[in-house]
């Protein structure tokens, strides 16, 4: 067991245990609502668990009894500030947009909705490979009853993930619905509010040990790719990372643990 | 309330009533079969509601026991006269099709599916940003049962609905399914047949009067939009429209509204 | 009723029943592992089924408890070798990939899946029109704990079977799923496993008898192609495809059957 601990964060909380990161949002008496300071110590834990070796997971959620009641209404508008955050305007990389670099991350990004998700956080938490959800728990696009628009690319991905219609329900209503029906629409799976975020911390780790580091990084990267992709150029991918993946370590442990019957130990390589 | 009279159309009717337009086929001794007649009234009833302040969604039905049977038989395949109803052959618009028009409408529209609904009138049907059924009615695209293909952009919009295996179900089969199946598919939601089109008229009047009819025009733009665009185009959009939407007058009751905790008076602007 | 016999195949059975084809996957002591021969021998089939008038469908099924337990593991990696099976690499042909060709068949494709199916075999069923699974049939991509990656196409389709968060679920995980999980997820339909084969049989018979295999063949077409099209394209090619069809003969029995209130008999013409 090894501790990374929360020494250069301000909000946000930061550690990793057997393999698994976790981000915690600490601004509990805000019910951690977003700010660019926040986000950048997001950016930077993020690209601490993609450079260490002994992290394969990210699991994300908040402190107290909320996720993120999305962004802090005390600083308004982000976007009307050109200078806070990280600005990303004018790129045209799919993959590196608010909040689309989450995709670029080479590990498994575990959404922990712990509590309510609202408006600007609702676009992050899109952006993540897996999102669970604290039974009884709230979500909300919040949005349209601000008078405010689809941002930061859930417009795009939200569709991708519900359909059509039910994207244009949750952004055009802005209504709040509760955990179950968020699962009934396919956005997250639901798990008890008791030991939530232990549970989902277990998901993860048992995802990472059991599957080759290695091939999800690649897999996550397929098809992330593929909604840009025709189908040749999918098959074509396959092929280029099927042979570079049959000379992998990942690869001799996986025919090997097969062979001998017995757990695996991938080391990612 | 408000009612402006079904004064200069034929085969449909239109009225509008505390912001909601009802446009109601009107053909009952015919299931209210599609005409070209049908259409351009369909359309020039679209263009007095996008018009119209007053309007702020739309609710589209059908006269006695059926929404739409679909194209009138005894006219037998519209695409072979040039000349009845608008021709859009060869216009590269996504937005500008039979019935992708429907789309461009900076309105929502809500398909109020009282009785059977088949074959073109599916293809219009599948247009609607939200689509209700009444229970126990029933649906059905016909065309394969008549030797006919997917028409209207209908193989485009139904996989994007209901996925690929369950589009091809429907359309190469041509059976009949009822409320409860389609919703299951994520086709439709179900309601009631009592009090059908007043329960779906509320649910309107409760989307437009809760959230921005501003909010709700940009979002339905960005959702489809975004099936054509990368995800950083999407993103890009965003911020332009969040830029838009921070000085608009929805925006100021949107906050006002939250910080006074009393319930909206948006004027969509 | 007419049999074509299993004559020149060595690791598959062929056999057509009532205009359905059967394609049977024959290496039951080795729960049909996948070889490059057996990859020949079903496009052969898939070539005869096509070229066949009294063809119409075409169910995909395996011999003895399993369905096909992917690449048979004794030849480990098939891309490693240049020479086995048809080389497609570098084919920019989005139907003539390993396995997109099935998407080309003009004729309803039913995997019929009575047991274990896995790896390179799921990459297989992907593509598939219709998946039927026994219940109690077990399900698992496998490639994530091999050291793998998502091979031949399957991280291009099955997100858009089971939408991407799903996706990433089955590809990343190499979880082993039920039939029930799998029909949760849209995957596969569920059938008894009595008499699973000639049920499924059954549902093709009635499919390619009740509608036109005229208008099966180009509305598989239309759903497939209009992943690849804009919605101006998928409806300027459902008008050609309209008024190709108002002179084929299955449009005049269509709408013959109808008004007569009797049963088709299509050609397919």
């Amino acid at each position: 067991m090894q501790w990374k601990g929360a020494i250069m964060y301000k909000e946000i909380l930061y550690s990793v245990v057997d393999y698994v990161a976790t981000i915690t949002f600490n601004r509990p008496d805000r019910l951690n609502a977003w700010t660019p300071q926040m986000e950048a110590e997001v950016r930077a834990a993020l690209s601490a668990a993609t450079a260490d070796d002994n992290t394969r997971a990210i699991v994300i959620t908040g402190a107290g009894r909320g996720f993120c009641a999305g962004y802090d209404m005390s600083l308004l508008i982000p976007q009307q500030s050109d200078d806070d955050g990280v600005d990303l305007a004018g790129s045209s990389d799919n993959f590196n947009q608010i909040f689309s670099y989450l995709l670029a991350v080479p590990k498994p990004i575990f959404m922990a909705i712990n509590g309510p998700i609202a408006g600007f956080a609702l676009c992050f938490g899109v952006f993540g490979d897996f999102r669970y959800m604290a039974e009884g728990a709230k979500l909300t696009t919040s949005f349209a009853r601000r008078g405010l628009i689809a941002e930061a690319g859930v417009s795009w991905m939200l569709p991708r993930l519900i359909g059509t219609m039910n994207a244009l329900d949750l952004l055009c209503s802005a209504r709040v619905i509760e955990s179950r029906e968020a699962e009934r629409l396919g956005l997250v799976r639901t798990l008890p509010a008791e030991n939530f975020l232990a549970t989902v911390q277990g998901i993860a780790r048992e995802l990472v040990t059991t599957a080759s580091p290695r091939s999800i990084a690649v897999i996550k990267r397929q098809i992330y790719l593929s909604h840009f992709q025709s189908l040749a150029e999918a098959c074509a991918l396959a092929d280029k990372e099927m042979k570079a993946a049959s000379t992998s370590e990942d690869y001799k442990e996986g025919v090997a643990h097969f062979v001998e019957k017995r757990a695996p130990n991938f080391t990612g390589r």
